[in-house]
């Protein structure tokens, strides 16, 4: 685990520094659980009264004006900086540098003779490379991952272990990928056929690919179906969680983030910088605009066409107090009913 | 990529061509997005309208009456037949073929040496065949696949990269598994032992099996368990999308169709011919009846026994008025006996 | 498969003998389905009316009170124990117990030479031990598997096959991972910055571990993150079930069990001995008490404080029913302000 003084975190990170910038930091860890030799960081103003009592080596702290008051009674050095948050998740790469695989390939990895291997590129043990596919420069193939025929994967890729991306997906620069991950699977694609004893389902061949671009980063057993006809495309920026599920031929604008859970069925299109809470679910050939925000939970049956936060869930009550509530939802309509003709009895009087 | 006469094509799907029988198509599209080269499809008469201005080479349309008024519009040759999305289907797999494993083993899997292989499998890199399994004619076992001991499957099947059958599990013939599958993991058995300090779960070992009929398909990173002592059963004809979870003992009927994200607890039994939308779950111990269509994103808690639409999901609202409404639920009693009491006054006044 | 006589079985389950000690049983089965060289058991009195059908050889019964007036009925030898379901657990594993891989290490495997492996340990084909994992006494490391660098496990964990242990992360003893397991793959941890055009997601690496301790066990395909900094610790005796998603800093309380689908976000916190339905979904930052029943299905936005039973469904409708129930959750708010306007001018007239 390498160290580094403060002084040359601020030569990564910028910002200013107060107290000794030769103070050596020897990893992370939260305000709660930081020991002496470890830095910690301070997300805004609010949690500074927290920071007192920490005891980290070092801090890095916002440099805005709502956090100057507090600051004088950190006793620790720190590091101000604009945005913590941004300026923590470079620190932590720098000071805990995740396991890399070993230079080369392994050598019980499986990489078809045609497959095109960019310089530097990392191929874990294990892993299957199929026929015609290109991998960029300095990416990295995790132990056991499938590389279908034909896929092509842009510079400075992630895939941990146990990835499959197949056959004729595409991935942009610097895309990771979780364990689990299934890219280009097939599409839920079933047509009917009615002529047969009953009728019986026929499967109809997914025909499109899926596109990740740059910048995307998809959680653990997260899937991602290929296109029907046409790609299932999910833009520059975006952020997946694990176990989501998304359809044949959605399109997902760039830096939407997805937490994790959501599944949004075949053909609906998500505009860009959206938030999506966890669980929720979103049915089919729908049009989410741009800058939408989804509540945890919710079921989205319709196109959204203002930006702004949108809900749908049940609160949560004992259990004895939801059974004497629920049962009236079955009959909302003739409870309305009920109360206009009391209005209507009302008025008549 | 294989090239195909109008032709051609009528001699595979049957039908009756408008226009020059030569025409060649080289792919598929959508009406959207296809070139001069390429085939589309119009699902029903309400597309064609649509089609005038595809460039689409070719089309496949519907020969119905109603169809009849639009195709004089059309200038592209087509092909007409009476089911135009199982004709696109099978033009799909005629003119873009998906990828083949390579015949015969990857000299990387490990396969016992008491396993049966039948004639013409090909098994891809890395797979992992066990003890005793038996493996129908023509199967295709996708790249680090793992089947486990005493496993059967029949002729036909194509399992993905990635898929795992556990032991003594069993699949019909042209059974196909998407990437990340998991047939036969245990089920969620456990028994309360109240003897140990507070209490603690024993594991019930699971010594069901999960039974795969025919014509079965399982999306990516769905999991069917074992039974605990009976077998988990998915009748013929059943297609099962992604990340879809089917626990212990339970029977899905033939041809039912199940979108991605349903959960199914165990011991439930769902009929033949149903359709389960996306995301819905369903709890243990229920007879859901045939012909029954739960609408996606439904929680289902008692029995169904008349085929119909069911539904259970909130309305999406702007997150200000859910606030507002959504407080409400918790007294939805009391305020039913409100209106109660405005009707009885009402009637004493 | 192994024979055991009643005799045999009360040696390793306690409990008296009625009728025959010598009957011979030959694998387990359920009431319905057993025949008669098999072992059936009855879960509880209201059982043992069904039992009296039975076809099985030999019979687990309860030895309470309430079950004697029924027992005379029963014509097959018993074995009656105080826990009748634990017992038969117990039976299941004598009985049929279930494959083991075969001893040492398959040549396909790739082990690092400094990883440090126990006594008696078992490893499948294709699996990867990372560089410095320590794997204890007797684990069996299932086929494919990837244990990352780093990686503590205890003794006598079983890892089925396909699961992922990502660097760093550590399980305790007896602990088992169904087949596409992935334990501590990244948390969500984004930072906003607000400096590239339009704005972009930054990746916060994830620099903490996930530790399960003693006698977890961890469904087919479900996810736990690792840590963001501190862990995430899933405790003593937690069972889940497949499918679920535990996401960075969660702390999953002793023996609390948690069915499948179910999703639970950051940092949040659940207590000992819960019970958590399927498809429940519970927000982060939360602190859920001990003892607590959440209802499958429900969502949780909020601190539980008390034991109890808790709910949060909409109940189930016939679609048409639901069209016109569901609409007025919409104007629930403006509802209850006309039934309070009723009310007042009720009081006034």
């Amino acid at each position: 685990m390498p160290a580094l003084t403060l002084a040359e975190l601020q030569s990564h990170l910028g910002g200013s520094i107060r107290g000794d910038p030769g103070t050596l930091v020897l990893g992370v860890a939260s305000l709660q659980q930081a020991k002496p030799h470890q830095l910690g960081f301070v997300l805004n103003a609010k949690y500074l009264p927290q920071a007192v009592h920490s005891q980290a080596g070092a801090l890095i702290v916002p440099d805005t004006a709502d956090a100057e008051p507090f600051l004088h009674a950190v006793r620790q050095p720190c590091l101000a900086v604009a945005n913590p948050h941004a300026a923590f998740a470079h620190a932590i790469a720098l000071l805990q540098p995740e396991p890399q695989l070993a230079e080369d390939y392994d050598t019980s990895a499986v990489v078809a003779e045609d497959a095109l291997i960019g310089d530097d590129v990392r191929i874990g043990a294990g892993a299957v490379i199929g026929a015609g596919a290109s991998i960029g420069a300095r990416c990295q193939i995790g132990p056991l991952s499938v590389i279908g025929p034909g896929v092509v994967l842009g510079d400075d890729c992630i895939l941990h272990a146990r990835v499959v991306v197949q056959h004729g997906c595409s991935l942009g620069n610097r895309v990771i990928l979780h364990p689990g991950v299934v890219i280009g699977a097939d599409g839920f694609g079933l047509a009917w056929d009615a002529n047969s004893a009953g009728g019986r389902w026929l499967k109809v061949p997914q025909a499109g690919r899926a596109i990740l671009e740059d910048d995307v980063e998809v959680g653990a057993n997260t899937c991602i179906d290929r296109g029907a006809l046409d790609d299932t495309v999910i833009e520059t920026g975006v952020k997946l969680d694990n176990q989501i599920q998304i359809a044949h031929n959605c399109r997902i604008g760039r830096h939407t983030a997805i937490a994790a859970c959501v599944g949004i069925a075949g053909s609906t299109t998500i505009g860009a910088y959206c938030q999506i809470g966890g669980a929720a679910m979103i049915i089919g050939h729908l049009n989410i605009c741009d800058r939408v925000t989804i509540s945890a939970g919710t079921f989205v049956a319709k196109d959204i066409r203002e930006p702004g936060v949108y809900t749908s869930v049940q609160p949560l009550m004992k259990h004895e107090d939801w059974k004497h509530n629920a049962v009236h939802l079955r009959h909302l309509d003739a409870l309305v009913r009920r109360i206009k003709s009391l209005e209507e009895k009302f008025k008549e009087d």
